[in-house]
């Protein structure tokens, strides 16, 4: 084989696996779309290789998300009207409950990325030092935020093609066909309603933003990038782009839900609009943030993390080993 | 230059040039977009090196495709309306046949990814050795996987938008506001056509949970990504992730096509739609890898990669010479 | 802790920190979301370090474009029809304008990656020489078209998905109920405009195609696809695909434009309209790279670049010194 895309002798494979460090360059060469077993060495035992070990807990955080907030969705806007209707919108679940399922699991996602560190933050204010392990759940979860944001931006970007396709739908066609009907029959000349107007301009727009910042977010996380990157680089994109994004879509979930909150006949079976449930908990991050940043606390954490220790003996272990029980 | 975005010495750039091992952190720093011929040394000789030899195939076979898949369409589209009721359609041409050809040449690129390594199956099966190597076309066609794979993303990226512009165009708002108008005269309250509504919804949530997990396999094909992964996980991603995506993306098409089978006004100058040619290939690849599933197969081809061999004698180097005559 | 992405020993990360170069994988296995300043070691002095320094210009510019941009289409689009009849258009600030403004800096942008260039190669023509560095400004200018690329590929992608949320957008759709309105009032049956369908059909088919383009380019600036490619590969990436890029977008820019040159009502307030001043930039490089095409310039800038020298003494130093002044 001439190609170098393809390494065929079996011992270079052999090789490569024995060794990776000594092969760098072999491995990317492997074809990436369908790969046979037969094409590699017989001396590779899959089932003795790990299979994305940081990816389980954060797909199954992930598939949990999912199935709740369909659940939810489909119960308020598909069951609700069948139910006290008898109207038959079962023909939402393929794109309109599926593109609330997706916005929500992935808000939350984001959230979820930026909460270990604030909690890590006021358990470092709490202790007064920062000699002192975090507990192993927290330790876990922040060995989590890559997978959580990638998967955090995946579902955003399915969100933002589910949502660009709705007015190419057969069932949004024949809506506006029917309304253009019905504003002929009440000879009604304009149909503009500004508030409605605004809402949508705004929120599109704070979506399409947060997303661009998720993807240079997504973007900085490939090796190949991140290697390039130095601390300060790499920090800077995390925190400054990273909160910003959180600003962002949490922004674009409070617009989307403008006056709902108020208008009683969005709380079918008494159950809250879900923009209401999505946008609580990266509410609550960036108040707790903000609360951070507060001059006095700023300052001690500051502090904190340049070594200093508050006079009080440290009882970081003890707290550890109570926690991590 | 402090920039270390730009290798200014050139000297830096021969070296790179004749020992590409020893710089590899050089290659990357250069610019990339727009280069200039003075800004590599006069050693480096252009004409001498190879240009994309691995993706020469595939483009040839991704531009016959294009080529025949257009003309097709622009056969039944736009030609057939013009000659039988010399009605101009050719408005048609830069969005609504492009994106005709654009799903289909992606979606026939995607079988031929996974068609290689079927074959390369029953070849085994037949043998039932395999210590023997594959005929010249076969190792070929292998090797072009990846191109192929990348080539049937993009353009399925491209078919997305062309997709997701459609409503965004003068010719769609004209149609509406035309069939608005009718359906005002016909004084029909109701335009709402639930079988078209359901097709809609299911093949654009289909499409976009394909195109989606493309995303994914083209993104573990970038070398720094798959470098990162070991065996079983790259293996994982193309087999299940891949096999996965085309199911997806021939069900889009087979739900596009809805019943169009039987409705003989489809059948323009005798010709299928070109639905139906274009998942012909997908779905026979999907039917012969789950015959291949089949226990009995399956176990027979788990005891040959496992190094068994069928008791008659191994014939694999005759058919091999035979073969790759 | 087992997982390979958190490095946790902090000896691993200061290690890292003074010898990047002994351990290139340590680096792209840090979290890429969120990285709070406790999970690195005292030892870095983030302070210290730079922080995009190669980004800072480009950036600088790109925000001076968008902020001239946009005033200059909140002026014609929102402010003249507020002023002269009184129309209160302020809704289309948050998409509209912003959707203006964010082609017009792309293309600008992409232009600026390709000026540099032909200036360099219409210094050599008039020197006669190779061997003569460039002015200091030139130089930095050709150290930013990699910066200046990426931002406006950035930009691009923003403006595509911009346009595709038009036809969601709630004005749109007010609008086009009114549209349907007046339609039957004026009991007009057919609203069909062949020429404005030709014109979008033919712009929008050419941004994709476009777009397509310039995240080929970006795709293959990534350090490791960078780094895969050899000289060859890589000029041939930014030369061809790179022109055909800007000729893409630069026709995308003028189909837009069609006819409004010529049409009085596209001056308000005597402006031209934005797509003219977007294009100007852009059409020129163009030109320019098709004058150097003429056989007998390509000729001459050939022999400079393989070493040939004018007869007439090298007077490169004393240009560069007064150039660099």
């Amino acid at each position: 084989m001439t190609s170098p895309l393809l390494p065929k002798a079996s011992e270079d494979q052999e090789a490569l696996l024995l060794n990776r460090a000594k092969h760098p360059k072999h491995r990317p060469l492997l074809v990436s779309f369908a790969l046979e077993e037969f094409e590699f060495p017989s001396s590779v035992c899959l089932e003795e290789m790990p299979l994305f070990p940081q990816w389980h807990l954060p797909l199954k955080l992930m598939a949990i998300l999912m199935a709740l907030t369909f659940l939810y969705t489909f119960m308020r806007d598909v069951l609700q009207p069948f139910v006290s209707q008898s109207r038959s919108d079962f023909y939402k679940i393929p794109i309109l409950v599926m593109n609330k399922t997706l916005p929500w699991t992935a808000i939350s996602l984001l959230a979820l990325v930026y909460l270990p560190g604030l909690l890590a933050a006021l358990l470092q204010l709490h202790r007064g030092t920062k000699y002192s392990s975090f507990p192993g759940w927290l330790e876990r979860w922040m060995s989590m935020r890559k997978q959580l944001g990638l998967l955090a931006f995946f579902l955003a970007a399915l969100h933002a093609i589910y949502s660009l396709c709705y007015p190419m739908r057969r069932s949004y066609r024949y809506k506006l066909l029917n309304w253009a009907y019905q504003q002929v029959q009440q000879n009604q000349e304009d149909s503009w309603v500004a508030d409605d107007v605004w809402r949508m301009e705004i929120y599109v727009s704070l979506g399409i933003m947060g997303l661009g910042l998720l993807a240079l977010l997504a973007i900085s996380s490939l090796p190949s990038i991140s290697d390039a990157l130095n601390w300060r680089e790499f920090t800077w994109m995390q925190r400054t782009l990273g909160y910003a994004a959180l600003v962002l879509c949490t922004a674009h979930a409070l617009v989307y839900g403008w006056r709902k909150w108020v208008e009683p006949k969005h709380y079918v079976w008494y159950t809250p609009p879900s923009f209401i449930l999505a946008s609580l908990l990266p509410a609550t991050v960036l108040l707790v943030k903000a609360v951070l940043l507060l001059p006095c606390l700023d300052r001690r954490l500051g502090q904190i993390r340049r070594g200093w220790e508050s006079p009080r003996p440290p009882r970081g272990r003890g707290v550890t080993e109570k926690d991590s029980l």
